[in-house]
Protein backbone atom coordinates (compact mmCIF):
# COMPACT_ATOMS: atom_id res chain seq x y z
CA UNK A 1 0.00 0.00 0.00
CA UNK A 2 1.29 3.54 -0.61
CA UNK A 3 2.48 5.70 2.16
CA UNK A 4 0.26 8.76 0.79
CA UNK A 5 -2.36 11.29 2.15
CA UNK A 6 -4.32 13.88 0.46
CA UNK A 7 -5.45 16.96 1.67
CA UNK A 8 -8.28 19.16 0.87
CA UNK A 9 -7.30 22.94 1.41
CA UNK A 10 -10.12 25.51 2.01
CA UNK A 11 -6.98 27.70 3.40
CA UNK A 12 -5.44 29.75 1.68
CA UNK A 13 -6.66 29.42 -1.73
CA UNK A 14 -7.48 32.28 -4.38
CA UNK A 15 -10.84 32.96 -5.69
CA UNK A 16 -11.38 34.14 -9.63
CA UNK A 17 -9.26 37.48 -9.04
CA UNK A 18 -6.76 36.01 -7.47
CA UNK A 19 -7.51 36.91 -3.74
CA UNK A 20 -6.58 35.12 -0.84
CA UNK A 21 -9.94 33.49 0.61
CA UNK A 22 -11.33 30.79 3.08
CA UNK A 23 -13.70 28.77 0.92
CA UNK A 24 -16.55 27.09 2.05
CA UNK A 25 -16.72 22.46 1.63
CA UNK A 26 -18.37 21.07 -0.39
CA UNK A 27 -20.13 17.71 0.45
CA UNK A 28 -19.82 15.67 -2.56
CA UNK A 29 -15.73 17.17 -2.82
CA UNK A 30 -16.02 15.03 1.04
CA UNK A 31 -17.86 11.58 -1.05
CA UNK A 32 -15.96 11.70 -3.80
CA UNK A 33 -12.16 12.42 -2.30
CA UNK A 34 -13.09 9.88 0.03
CA UNK A 35 -14.27 7.24 -2.07
CA UNK A 36 -11.21 7.73 -4.43
CA UNK A 37 -8.81 8.12 -1.49
CA UNK A 38 -10.16 3.94 -0.53
CA UNK A 39 -10.00 2.85 -3.78
CA UNK A 40 -6.46 3.79 -4.10
CA UNK A 41 -5.62 2.75 -0.42
CA UNK A 42 -4.90 6.33 1.02
CA UNK A 43 -4.13 6.43 4.89
CA UNK A 44 -6.34 9.12 5.44
CA UNK A 45 -8.32 12.00 3.62
CA UNK A 46 -7.70 15.63 5.61
CA UNK A 47 -10.39 18.50 5.27
CA UNK A 48 -8.35 21.64 6.35
CA UNK A 49 -10.40 24.54 6.91
CA UNK A 50 -10.06 27.02 9.90
CA UNK A 51 -13.49 28.07 9.61
CA UNK A 52 -15.02 26.32 13.06
CA UNK A 53 -18.54 26.11 11.30
CA UNK A 54 -17.19 24.49 8.55
CA UNK A 55 -15.51 21.56 10.43
CA UNK A 56 -18.43 21.37 12.69
CA UNK A 57 -20.62 20.75 9.48
CA UNK A 58 -17.57 18.35 7.81
CA UNK A 59 -18.10 16.38 11.58
CA UNK A 60 -21.96 16.13 10.95
CA UNK A 61 -21.46 14.47 7.60
CA UNK A 62 -18.84 12.26 8.96
CA UNK A 63 -20.92 11.40 11.78
CA UNK A 64 -24.01 10.68 9.79
CA UNK A 65 -22.55 8.31 7.01
CA UNK A 66 -20.07 6.69 9.89
CA UNK A 67 -22.44 6.03 12.94
CA UNK A 68 -25.97 7.76 11.74
CA UNK A 69 -28.80 6.00 9.42
CA UNK A 70 -26.12 6.40 6.82
CA UNK A 71 -23.89 3.78 8.11
CA UNK A 72 -26.40 1.26 7.85
CA UNK A 73 -27.99 2.17 4.51
CA UNK A 74 -24.84 2.25 2.90
CA UNK A 75 -21.85 0.77 4.75
CA UNK A 76 -19.29 1.08 1.49
CA UNK A 77 -20.03 4.88 2.28
CA UNK A 78 -18.91 4.86 5.77
CA UNK A 79 -15.71 2.91 5.15
CA UNK A 80 -14.75 5.83 2.38
CA UNK A 81 -15.85 8.77 4.89
CA UNK A 82 -13.65 7.15 7.53
CA UNK A 83 -10.84 8.21 6.51
CA UNK A 84 -11.48 11.86 6.90
CA UNK A 85 -9.77 13.95 9.25
CA UNK A 86 -10.64 17.23 9.78
CA UNK A 87 -8.09 20.13 10.64
CA UNK A 88 -7.61 23.37 11.37
CA UNK A 89 -4.39 24.08 9.31
CA UNK A 90 -2.11 22.49 7.48
CA UNK A 91 0.16 22.48 10.05
CA UNK A 92 -1.57 20.53 12.36
CA UNK A 93 -1.90 17.94 9.29
CA UNK A 94 1.88 17.37 9.10
CA UNK A 95 2.84 17.66 12.75
CA UNK A 96 -0.05 14.81 12.72
CA UNK A 97 1.48 12.68 10.02
CA UNK A 98 4.79 13.09 11.76
CA UNK A 99 3.30 11.49 14.90
CA UNK A 100 2.08 8.59 13.17
CA UNK A 101 5.03 8.02 10.84
CA UNK A 102 7.44 9.06 13.11
CA UNK A 103 8.79 11.36 10.45
CA UNK A 104 7.26 14.91 8.45
CA UNK A 105 5.86 13.81 5.64
CA UNK A 106 6.96 15.04 1.88
CA UNK A 107 4.46 17.61 0.90
CA UNK A 108 2.99 17.84 -2.79
CA UNK A 109 1.14 20.69 -4.30
CA UNK A 110 -1.26 20.69 -7.01
CA UNK A 111 -2.45 23.51 -9.55
CA UNK A 112 -3.52 23.52 -12.91
CA UNK A 113 -0.93 25.91 -14.88
CA UNK A 114 2.40 24.76 -15.56
CA UNK A 115 5.55 25.94 -12.92
CA UNK A 116 8.48 26.11 -13.98
CA UNK A 117 10.08 23.37 -11.15
CA UNK A 118 6.80 20.43 -11.92
CA UNK A 119 7.55 16.85 -11.57
CA UNK A 120 5.90 14.67 -13.48
CA UNK A 121 3.53 12.02 -12.40
CA UNK A 122 6.15 8.73 -13.34
CA UNK A 123 8.90 10.63 -11.13
CA UNK A 124 6.29 10.95 -8.43
CA UNK A 125 4.77 7.46 -8.62
CA UNK A 126 8.71 6.49 -8.46
CA UNK A 127 9.19 8.61 -5.50
CA UNK A 128 6.11 6.92 -3.86
CA UNK A 129 7.82 3.66 -3.44
CA UNK A 130 10.32 4.96 -1.28
CA UNK A 131 8.41 4.02 1.82
CA UNK A 132 8.58 7.75 2.94
CA UNK A 133 5.24 9.29 3.68
CA UNK A 134 3.47 11.84 1.05
CA UNK A 135 0.74 14.53 1.40
CA UNK A 136 -0.72 15.42 -1.65
CA UNK A 137 -2.44 18.48 -1.35
CA UNK A 138 -5.32 20.01 -3.15
CA UNK A 139 -6.79 23.81 -3.43
CA UNK A 140 -10.70 24.26 -3.58
CA UNK A 141 -12.17 27.31 -5.01
CA UNK A 142 -9.57 28.70 -7.67
CA UNK A 143 -6.56 26.63 -6.79
CA UNK A 144 -3.97 26.70 -3.72
CA UNK A 145 -2.71 30.62 -2.80
CA UNK A 146 1.15 31.03 -4.46
CA UNK A 147 1.99 31.70 -0.34
CA UNK A 148 0.94 27.59 0.44
CA UNK A 149 2.44 26.26 -2.65
CA UNK A 150 6.07 28.11 -1.65
CA UNK A 151 6.40 26.21 1.43
CA UNK A 152 5.42 22.10 -0.04
CA UNK A 153 8.73 20.55 -1.38
CA UNK A 154 7.23 19.76 -4.47
CA UNK A 155 4.85 20.94 -7.57
CA UNK A 156 3.07 17.94 -9.20
CA UNK A 157 2.49 18.89 -13.17
CA UNK A 158 -0.97 20.25 -14.50
CA UNK A 159 -3.37 17.52 -15.90
CA UNK A 160 -3.32 17.89 -19.57
CA UNK A 161 -6.30 16.75 -21.54
CA UNK A 162 -6.69 17.60 -25.47
CA UNK A 163 -7.69 20.70 -25.52
CA UNK A 164 -6.01 23.22 -23.39
CA UNK A 165 -8.84 23.22 -21.40
CA UNK A 166 -7.74 23.34 -18.09
CA UNK A 167 -10.76 23.44 -15.50
CA UNK A 168 -11.60 20.14 -13.99
CA UNK A 169 -13.74 20.10 -10.97
CA UNK A 170 -11.38 19.26 -7.82
CA UNK A 171 -13.21 16.10 -7.09
CA UNK A 172 -12.38 14.81 -11.02
CA UNK A 173 -8.79 16.35 -10.89
CA UNK A 174 -8.31 13.93 -7.46
CA UNK A 175 -10.03 10.92 -8.83
CA UNK A 176 -7.45 11.29 -11.97
CA UNK A 177 -4.48 12.18 -10.11
CA UNK A 178 -4.62 9.03 -7.54
CA UNK A 179 -5.33 6.77 -10.62
CA UNK A 180 -2.14 8.20 -12.87
CA UNK A 181 -0.15 7.28 -9.41
CA UNK A 182 -1.63 4.79 -7.92
CA UNK A 183 -3.97 2.56 -10.62
CA UNK B 1 -9.54 14.85 -31.41
CA UNK B 2 -11.43 11.49 -30.65
CA UNK B 3 -14.47 10.88 -31.98
CA UNK B 4 -15.99 9.93 -28.59
CA UNK B 5 -19.45 10.69 -26.78
CA UNK B 6 -20.64 10.45 -23.29
CA UNK B 7 -24.09 9.36 -22.40
CA UNK B 8 -25.05 9.76 -18.68
CA UNK B 9 -28.25 7.06 -17.78
CA UNK B 10 -30.69 8.05 -15.56
CA UNK B 11 -32.74 5.03 -16.49
CA UNK B 12 -32.66 2.07 -16.89
CA UNK B 13 -30.32 2.08 -13.45
CA UNK B 14 -30.90 -0.33 -10.83
CA UNK B 15 -30.93 0.82 -7.11
CA UNK B 16 -28.75 -0.81 -4.01
CA UNK B 17 -31.33 -3.94 -4.34
CA UNK B 18 -30.66 -4.25 -8.18
CA UNK B 19 -34.39 -2.89 -8.78
CA UNK B 20 -34.79 -0.68 -12.07
CA UNK B 21 -35.00 2.51 -11.44
CA UNK B 22 -35.06 6.05 -12.69
CA UNK B 23 -32.69 8.00 -10.66
CA UNK B 24 -32.74 11.76 -10.17
CA UNK B 25 -30.18 13.82 -12.00
CA UNK B 26 -27.39 15.39 -9.75
CA UNK B 27 -26.04 18.94 -10.37
CA UNK B 28 -22.38 18.51 -10.01
CA UNK B 29 -22.66 15.37 -12.21
CA UNK B 30 -23.96 18.01 -14.65
CA UNK B 31 -20.45 20.23 -13.91
CA UNK B 32 -18.11 17.90 -13.44
CA UNK B 33 -18.81 15.62 -16.10
CA UNK B 34 -18.79 18.14 -19.28
CA UNK B 35 -15.60 19.67 -17.50
CA UNK B 36 -13.99 16.98 -18.35
CA UNK B 37 -15.54 16.25 -21.54
CA UNK B 38 -14.45 19.59 -22.46
CA UNK B 39 -10.92 19.25 -20.97
CA UNK B 40 -10.88 16.01 -23.10
CA UNK B 41 -12.27 16.96 -26.17
CA UNK B 42 -15.27 15.49 -26.44
CA UNK B 43 -17.89 15.77 -28.97
CA UNK B 44 -20.98 16.37 -26.74
CA UNK B 45 -22.31 14.68 -22.82
CA UNK B 46 -25.88 13.28 -23.46
CA UNK B 47 -28.05 13.18 -19.70
CA UNK B 48 -30.79 10.76 -20.94
CA UNK B 49 -34.15 11.13 -18.39
CA UNK B 50 -37.57 9.74 -19.13
CA UNK B 51 -38.21 12.15 -16.43
CA UNK B 52 -39.83 15.96 -17.84
CA UNK B 53 -39.01 17.64 -14.98
CA UNK B 54 -35.89 16.41 -14.64
CA UNK B 55 -35.24 17.45 -17.99
CA UNK B 56 -36.54 20.72 -17.47
CA UNK B 57 -34.12 20.74 -14.52
CA UNK B 58 -31.06 19.87 -16.22
CA UNK B 59 -32.13 22.92 -18.93
CA UNK B 60 -32.80 25.18 -16.44
CA UNK B 61 -29.32 24.41 -14.67
CA UNK B 62 -27.55 24.83 -18.37
CA UNK B 63 -29.30 28.08 -19.21
CA UNK B 64 -28.13 29.61 -15.91
CA UNK B 65 -24.33 28.82 -16.80
CA UNK B 66 -24.38 29.34 -21.04
CA UNK B 67 -27.17 32.24 -21.45
CA UNK B 68 -27.87 33.52 -17.26
CA UNK B 69 -25.64 35.59 -15.27
CA UNK B 70 -23.94 32.41 -14.77
CA UNK B 71 -22.27 32.99 -18.15
CA UNK B 72 -21.08 36.24 -17.48
CA UNK B 73 -19.49 35.23 -14.06
CA UNK B 74 -17.74 32.12 -15.06
CA UNK B 75 -16.91 31.57 -19.29
CA UNK B 76 -15.20 28.90 -18.25
CA UNK B 77 -18.26 27.07 -16.74
CA UNK B 78 -20.51 27.92 -19.85
CA UNK B 79 -17.94 26.34 -22.25
CA UNK B 80 -17.86 23.28 -20.69
CA UNK B 81 -21.90 23.15 -20.03
CA UNK B 82 -22.21 24.07 -23.74
CA UNK B 83 -21.66 20.43 -24.18
CA UNK B 84 -25.17 19.19 -22.20
CA UNK B 85 -27.54 17.61 -24.72
CA UNK B 86 -30.56 16.38 -22.64
CA UNK B 87 -32.69 13.16 -24.52
CA UNK B 88 -35.59 11.23 -23.35
CA UNK B 89 -34.11 8.01 -24.08
CA UNK B 90 -30.77 6.80 -25.27
CA UNK B 91 -32.11 5.72 -28.44
CA UNK B 92 -32.64 9.50 -29.02
CA UNK B 93 -28.89 9.76 -28.25
CA UNK B 94 -27.96 7.46 -30.64
CA UNK B 95 -30.21 9.27 -33.79
CA UNK B 96 -28.83 11.85 -33.02
CA UNK B 97 -25.41 10.73 -33.26
CA UNK B 98 -26.12 8.94 -36.17
CA UNK B 99 -27.47 12.11 -37.59
CA UNK B 100 -24.37 13.83 -37.29
CA UNK B 101 -22.02 11.24 -38.27
CA UNK B 102 -23.52 9.47 -40.98
CA UNK B 103 -23.41 6.55 -38.81
CA UNK B 104 -24.56 4.95 -35.64
CA UNK B 105 -22.11 5.07 -32.68
CA UNK B 106 -20.69 1.99 -31.55
CA UNK B 107 -21.31 1.59 -27.77
CA UNK B 108 -19.38 1.04 -24.82
CA UNK B 109 -21.11 -0.03 -21.54
CA UNK B 110 -19.68 0.49 -17.95
CA UNK B 111 -20.11 -1.64 -14.44
CA UNK B 112 -17.92 -1.29 -11.77
CA UNK B 113 -17.86 -5.37 -11.77
CA UNK B 114 -15.93 -7.03 -14.08
CA UNK B 115 -17.58 -8.88 -16.56
CA UNK B 116 -16.72 -11.97 -18.96
CA UNK B 117 -16.27 -9.87 -22.32
CA UNK B 118 -15.09 -6.86 -20.93
CA UNK B 119 -12.31 -5.02 -23.20
CA UNK B 120 -9.24 -3.49 -21.58
CA UNK B 121 -8.43 0.35 -21.82
CA UNK B 122 -5.50 -0.01 -23.67
CA UNK B 123 -7.66 -1.55 -26.51
CA UNK B 124 -10.68 0.92 -26.54
CA UNK B 125 -7.76 3.56 -26.83
CA UNK B 126 -6.73 2.09 -29.61
CA UNK B 127 -10.13 1.22 -31.23
CA UNK B 128 -11.14 5.54 -31.02
CA UNK B 129 -8.28 6.00 -33.32
CA UNK B 130 -10.06 4.37 -36.15
CA UNK B 131 -12.26 7.48 -36.68
CA UNK B 132 -15.86 5.74 -35.83
CA UNK B 133 -18.34 7.57 -33.17
CA UNK B 134 -18.49 5.89 -29.96
CA UNK B 135 -20.32 6.29 -27.15
CA UNK B 136 -19.39 5.62 -23.29
CA UNK B 137 -22.48 4.95 -21.07
CA UNK B 138 -21.81 5.72 -17.33
CA UNK B 139 -24.75 4.50 -15.40
CA UNK B 140 -26.05 6.65 -12.16
CA UNK B 141 -27.52 5.29 -8.94
CA UNK B 142 -25.68 2.05 -8.40
CA UNK B 143 -25.25 1.52 -12.11
CA UNK B 144 -26.53 0.50 -15.68
CA UNK B 145 -29.42 -1.82 -15.90
CA UNK B 146 -28.15 -4.93 -17.42
CA UNK B 147 -31.27 -5.37 -19.73
CA UNK B 148 -29.03 -1.79 -21.24
CA UNK B 149 -25.74 -3.19 -21.27
CA UNK B 150 -27.40 -6.36 -22.90
CA UNK B 151 -27.55 -4.40 -26.23
CA UNK B 152 -24.49 -2.09 -25.99
CA UNK B 153 -21.41 -3.49 -28.83
CA UNK B 154 -18.73 -3.41 -25.81
CA UNK B 155 -17.96 -3.27 -22.02
CA UNK B 156 -15.33 -1.45 -20.92
CA UNK B 157 -13.26 -3.27 -17.70
CA UNK B 158 -14.01 -1.68 -14.05
CA UNK B 159 -11.24 0.69 -12.72
CA UNK B 160 -9.52 -1.31 -10.32
CA UNK B 161 -7.60 0.44 -7.71
CA UNK B 162 -5.19 -1.22 -4.94
CA UNK B 163 -7.88 -2.40 -2.53
CA UNK B 164 -10.95 -3.85 -4.13
CA UNK B 165 -13.25 -0.95 -3.15
CA UNK B 166 -15.05 -0.22 -6.19
CA UNK B 167 -17.40 2.52 -5.12
CA UNK B 168 -16.34 5.82 -7.05
CA UNK B 169 -18.52 7.83 -7.90
CA UNK B 170 -19.74 8.64 -11.40
CA UNK B 171 -18.02 11.66 -11.58
CA UNK B 172 -14.64 10.35 -10.68
CA UNK B 173 -14.94 7.31 -12.63
CA UNK B 174 -16.08 9.70 -15.48
CA UNK B 175 -13.06 11.31 -14.71
CA UNK B 176 -10.64 8.48 -14.51
CA UNK B 177 -11.87 6.80 -17.73
CA UNK B 178 -11.01 9.83 -19.99
CA UNK B 179 -7.79 10.40 -18.65
CA UNK B 180 -7.08 6.94 -19.23
CA UNK B 181 -8.56 7.15 -22.68
CA UNK B 182 -7.11 10.60 -23.56
CA UNK B 183 -4.83 11.70 -21.19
Amino acid sequence: MPNLYVALIHYPVVDKNGEIIASAVTNLDLHDISRAAKTYGLKSFYVVTPLEDQRELVARIISHWTNGIGATYNPKRRSALELILVKDSFSEVLDQIAETEKDYPITIATCARKHPSSISYEKFRAMLNNGKPYVLTLGTAWGLAEEFIAKTDHMLEPIAGKTGYNHLSVRSAAAIMLDRLLG
